[in-house]
C-alpha cells in the first residue's frame, strides 16, 4: 500500500508567458525550487493553480510537465476535476499513467448540490478511478462535503484515501477525524487553511495543502516541523507571522493575485494571470507588492522595496495614502460621483 | 440596430441519449415544440441547460443544432461563458457566425471576485465580442454583478445590451433600471426568477429567461401576456399557480432535476442527467414526478399518475409516506445509525 | 368582528428630549401630523421605533401616549414583544386596556430559534392574548417565521389575525397567502419592506408597515392608493422615487438614523437617538442629511440645504468629497495607519 | 491592579422553580458545586444564562445571589448588557457595588450595527463604567466587534480589560491578540467556543467562558490544565470527547436546552426554561437526555438511562427510531400532509 499522504503539499501557481500561455521552462524551474526548499509534495491544478481558468488540455499539460520534472522526488497530488464524472474519471486515468501519487477532486461547483448528490458524484469516481482519490472540500467555492458523506465514502471506497478541507473549521476537522479514523487509520486529513495550520496539526491533521508554501516554503515547512515536534511556543510565534503574510496575500487582492505577486518577489517570472485587471486593481497590486516585500524582507526572503519599509509595524507612508485617495477619487469619478 | 430583447426566453434542458450523449433528434424536436408554444426566444447553455457539465465542444454543438433548427423563427440567446476571457471571446465569435441574436455570459464563478474584477472581465469581453452581450447575474452561483458595474459597462460598451438577473431581488432590479435606462433606453432587463415574474414585469422588466417556460411554455407565456396587458387579477392568479409548480421543481430535487422530470411528463425523452443519483435521490424523484404530474394535470398539461392524485391539495398518500419513512430508514442505515 | 387590518401603518420614531427622555409633547404633535397626512394606522414600538432601546416601562408609556392622542381616529398596532412569554402577554393585556386595535409581536430574537420553538412561542401568546395579534417576521434581525408555522398558527389561534413580513421576499409572501387565505380570508398580510411596496400590494398584500410613511406619509399613502387602483405606470414611477429615498435612509447610516434625520427635515425635534455616535458617524450624518434634503426638496417636502443641491443626479460636490477623504484619513489615523 | 482574567469561567444556567421564578436555593447550591469542581470563575447573565429572557430586575437579582454565595472564592464576571448605554452603565455601577471582578457586555444586538457604532457604544461604556469591562463578541447573535475596534478600545479605555469571543474563528483570535497584546499585555482573551478550547489556548488565549463547564466542570477544567501544560496528546483526546458532548448539547435542541437537560442529569432541579416547548420538542428532548446520559455515563458523570446505552458508538435503538418516525408523522399531520 502506498504511504499515507502527509506533510506540506504545495498548490502551485502556473507561470504564464507574455501571450498568456503556460511558461513551461519557468514551471519546471519553480517545481525544482519548491522541492529544493523542502515541501513534502506538489499539488498542481488546485484553487491556487486556477484550474478553472485553463482548458481541459492545458490542465493535463500542467500535470504532465510537473510530473516529468519531479521524477518521483516527491509525491504529486493532481487536481483532476473536470466537467462531469466521465471526464473526471478519464483525467484520473491519464494522471495515473503519469505516475501521480493521487488525485484531488473538488466537490461539484456552480450548482450547490445536496449531500446525497455530492455522495453520488464521489461514489462513482471512487469506484472507477485507477488512482487514489483525495476529496476536496472548499465550501466557500463549491458544494460542501458533510461529515456523514466523508464517512460513508471512506467506508465504501478503498480508493478514497484522504480529504483536503479548506473550511478552516477546527471542530469540523475533529468531527471528520472522529468519524473516519477508527475504521481507516491510514486515511489522511489535510488542511487548506494556512491561517490555522498549527492548531489543525495539533488537533490531528496529517498535513496541509497550503498556498503560502508556494511563496515561502521555508516558513510553512518550518511551522509544520515545529508543530509536529510540539515546540508550541516557537510554532505559535511562526504561525502568527505566517498569518500576517497570508492575510495580506488573501485579503488585499482577488485570489490568487496576492500569491502571484509574492511569488514574483521570489524571483519567478509569473506573468500576468488570465483574469483581467482594472486600472484600480493594478494600482492596488503595486501597493500590495510593496507591503509583501516588506513582510518578506523581515524574514529574509525578499528585498525591501525602493523607498524602504515603515519601521514598527504597518504604518502606511504618505505616498501610499496618496495612492489610496487617488484610487478612491478615480472610482468616484467612474461612478459619476465627482 | 437589432430590436430590443424582450419577452420570454427559454433556458432549455438538453436531452441526452442512453449513453449520456446529446440526443440531437430530440433536441431538434424540443426546439420546434417550444417555438410552436409561443416562447419569444431560446436560451441554450444557461444554468438550466447545465452548461458546466458539458465540454467546450459540446457547448458549441448545442448552439449549432438549435440555431440551425430555429432558422430565425425566434432569436437565440447563446450562453457563451468559457474558462477565461480569451476562450469566451472565441465562443462569441463562433456563435456570432451561427447567427445568434446575442450571447449571455455569466459572471466568473468558483472564485468570488470583487466588483472591480467583474468589471474588468466583462469590459474585455464587451470590447471584443462581435455579437451583442447579455450580462448574467446569478449571485447564488457566481460572483455578483453590482449596480455600479452594470451602469459602467452599459456606458462604456455598446455591445452590452442587456442583463439577465436571477437574484429575484425586486429593489435591486429597480436600482439597475434607474441607473441604466436613462442613458440606454434600449438596454434590456430580463429576470431569471420565475417566482416573481409578474411583479418583475410590472416594475419595469422587459422579459424573463424562465425555466418554467421549458416545461409549461403555455403558462409562462400567458402570464407574460396578462401582465403586460395589466390584467392584474388574472395575472396574479396565474403567478400563484406558476409559483407552486416552480417551487415543486426547484425545491424538491437538486437543480435542474425537477425541470427534467417535468419535461419528461410533456413527452420528451430527456434521458438521465450527467450528475449521478444516489438510490434515495432516485426514490425522491419518483415521488416528485407524481406530484408534478398532478399539478400539471390540473392545468391540462399532463396525465394523472397511476393511482391518481389527492383531492383538495397536497395530501400525501400512505404509499408516499411509506416511501419517505423507508428512505429515512435507509439513510439511517447507510450512516450506521440503525 | 373587528375590520381587517389594511393600508399603511406607520412605524414611528420616538422623539427624545435633550436628556434622552421621551419628548411627550413632540410625540403627540407627531401623532397628529401623521394622522392628518392620511396614514391608515400607527405602529409604535416597531423596529423603527427602537423598541429594544427603551425600558419595559417606557415601551408602555409610548403606547399610552399615542393611544391617548389618537383617540380612535385610526387603529393602533402596538409592538408588544417583551423578555419572555409571560411578560409579553402582560403587555398585551395592558395595551388591550388602552384600546389598541391589535398588537404586533416580533419573533424571538438574539437566540436563533427553530421553527418548532417559534411556533410554541406564538402559540402560547395566541392562546392567552386578550387582543388580536400580528406576527412580525424580520429574518434579518430575529428568528424566521416559516410558512408552515404561519399556517398552523392561523389555523389554531383565532386571535392571530395578521403577519407583518419585512423580508422583502415576494415569493415568500405569495406562499404565505396561498397557505393561509383559503381558510382565513380576513387574515391580513402586511409588508415592512418599502422598497417593494407596489409589487407586494399587486401580488396580494393588504398593506404595509413602512418606515418611509413616518417621514413622507404623503408619498407612501399615494403609492398605496395608486397601486390599489391599478394605475400601474404612475405607481411604478412613484415606487422608483420612494426606493431612492428609502435606500438613502436605510443604507447611508445605522438604522434608523437616516429616518430620524429625514424626520428632522420635516420640522420635528427628534433629539438624538440613544445609540451613541462616533465623530465619523456624526460627519456622515450631516452629508446624509443634505442629500435627503435635496431628495425631499425635489418632491416639495423639505427646503434645499444651504449651498444648494447638485443638478442632474447624485454628483457629489468637492466639499463632500473633501469630508469623505478627511473621514478616511481620520479613520486611518485612529487605526494607527498614518 | 486586579489580576488578569484567566482560566475557565462558567456561564451558568439559572434554575427556575415550578412557577418559572428564579430558584434561589438551587442557584446557591449550583454556585457552590461549580466552585467545588474547580472552575476559575463564574459568568452569570451570559448567553447560556438566557439573560434576554429575564427582566432587568431579575438580572440584578441573579448577580446579587451569586456574588453573595461566592463570597470572593472565585472572581465573578457579570453579564451587564441592558437596553441602552445609560441602563448598562447603571447596571455596571450596581454590579461594581456587589464586588464583581468585571462585567461582560455583549455587542448591541437585534439591529446589526456598523463598526463605528459598535465602537461608539463600547467607548461610552468604557469611559463611564466603574468596573472593568469585558467585550463580548458573538457574531452569530449580535453585531460583530471587528479587530480594529477591539484594538482602538483597548488603547483608549483602560477599563476595557478583556474580550470574550464566541466566533470560534482561530485566525480572528490571533489577529486580535496581535493587535492588542503588544500595547496591553494584561488584556485577556477568552474563547466562548468549547469546540475549539484546546487549540484556542495553544494559539494564545488566556481561558474560556465555556458552557460545558456548567455541566461537566471536571472535564473542561482538566482540558484547560492539560493544554496549558502542553500535554498535547492527552489534551487532544479530551478535546475530542468534549466536542462530542458539546455537539450533542448544542446541535440537538434549541440553545441552551441541551445544557439544561445535561445539568439535570448532574442532579440539579433546573426547572423548565422560559421559552415554551412544542410537543415534538418535548419528545426530542427526552431522546437527547438519554443520549447525554450515555455520553456522561461513559465519563462517570451520570447514570445510564433506563434501558441502557448502545454499545460501540451512536447506534440508535429501535425505540428511538420509532419515536423519530412518530415525530415525523405527527409533524406531517400538523402540516396537513397526512
Amino acid at each position: 500500500m502506498a504511504p499515507k499522504l502527509q506533510g506540506i503539499f504545495t498548490p502551485n501557481i502556473v507561470p504564464l508567458d507574455g501571450r498568456g500561455e503556460i511558461n513551461e521552462a519557468e514551471l519546471r524551474r519553480y517545481t525544482d525550487w519548491l522541492i529544493d526548499r523542502g515541501v513534502h509534495g506538489l499539488y498542481p491544478n488546485g484553487s491556487t493553480g486556477e484550474f478553472t481558468r485553463f482548458t481541459p488540455e492545458e490542465r493535463r499539460r500542467i500535470i504532465a510537465i510537473m510530473a516529468d520534472q519531479t521524477r518521483g522526488r516527491v509525491p504529486v497530488l493532481a487536481g483532476a476535476a473536470e466537467a462531469n464524472v466521465r471526464e473526471t474519471i478519464s483525467a484520473c486515468e491519464y494522471y495515473h499513467d503519469l505516475g501521480v501519487r493521487a488525485v484531488a477532486i473538488v466537490s461539484p461547483f456552480y450548482y450547490k448540490l445536496s449531500p446525497q448528490a455530492v455522495y453520488a458524484y464521489f461514489k462513482e469516481i471512487g469506484d472507477h478511478s485507477p488512482v487514489d482519490v483525495t476529496l476536496y472540500n472548499i465550501p466557500m467555492f463549491a458544494s460542501p462535503i458533510d461529515v456523514p458523506t466523508v464517512q460513508r465514502l471512506s467506508e465504501e471506497c478503498e480508493r478514497v484515501v484522504a480529504i483536503k478541507d479548506s473550511s478552516g473549521d477546527l471542530p469540523h476537522m475533529i468531527r471528520m477525524i472522529q468519524a473516519v479514523r477508527p475504521n481507516r487509520p491510514e486515511f489522511s486529513f489535510l488542511t487548506g487553511w494556512d491561517a490555522a495550520l498549527m492548531p489543525m496539526i495539533l488537533i490531528g491533521c496529517d498535513g496541509g495543502t497550503n498556498a503560502t508554501s508556494g511563496v515561502v516554503p521555508e516558513i510553512t515547512r518550518k511551522l509544520y516541523d515545529l508543530t509536529k515536534a510540539y515546540r508550541i511556543d516557537e510554532a505559535r510565534e511562526l504561525q502568527y507571522k505566517l498569518l500576517t503574510l497570508f492575510d495580506k496575500m488573501i485579503l488585499s487582492a482577488d485570489f490568487p493575485e496576492g500569491f502571484r505577486a509574492a511569488l514574483r518577489l521570489r524571483g519567478f517570472n509569473t506573468g500576468a494571470g488570465r483574469q483581467p485587471f482594472s486600472d484600480i486593481q493594478q494600482m492596488q497590486l503595486e501597493t500590495l507588492s510593496n507591503a509583501l516585500a516588506c513582510l518578506m524582507a523581515d524574514e529574509g526572503y525578499a528585498d525591501q522595496p525602493i523607498g524602504g519599509c515603515p519601521i514598527g509595524g504597518e504604518k502606511i507612508d504618505p505616498d501610499q495614502v496618496g495612492r489610496i485617495v487617488k484610487g478612491v477619487l478615480a472610482e468616484l469619478k467612474q461612478r459619476g460621483l465627482s
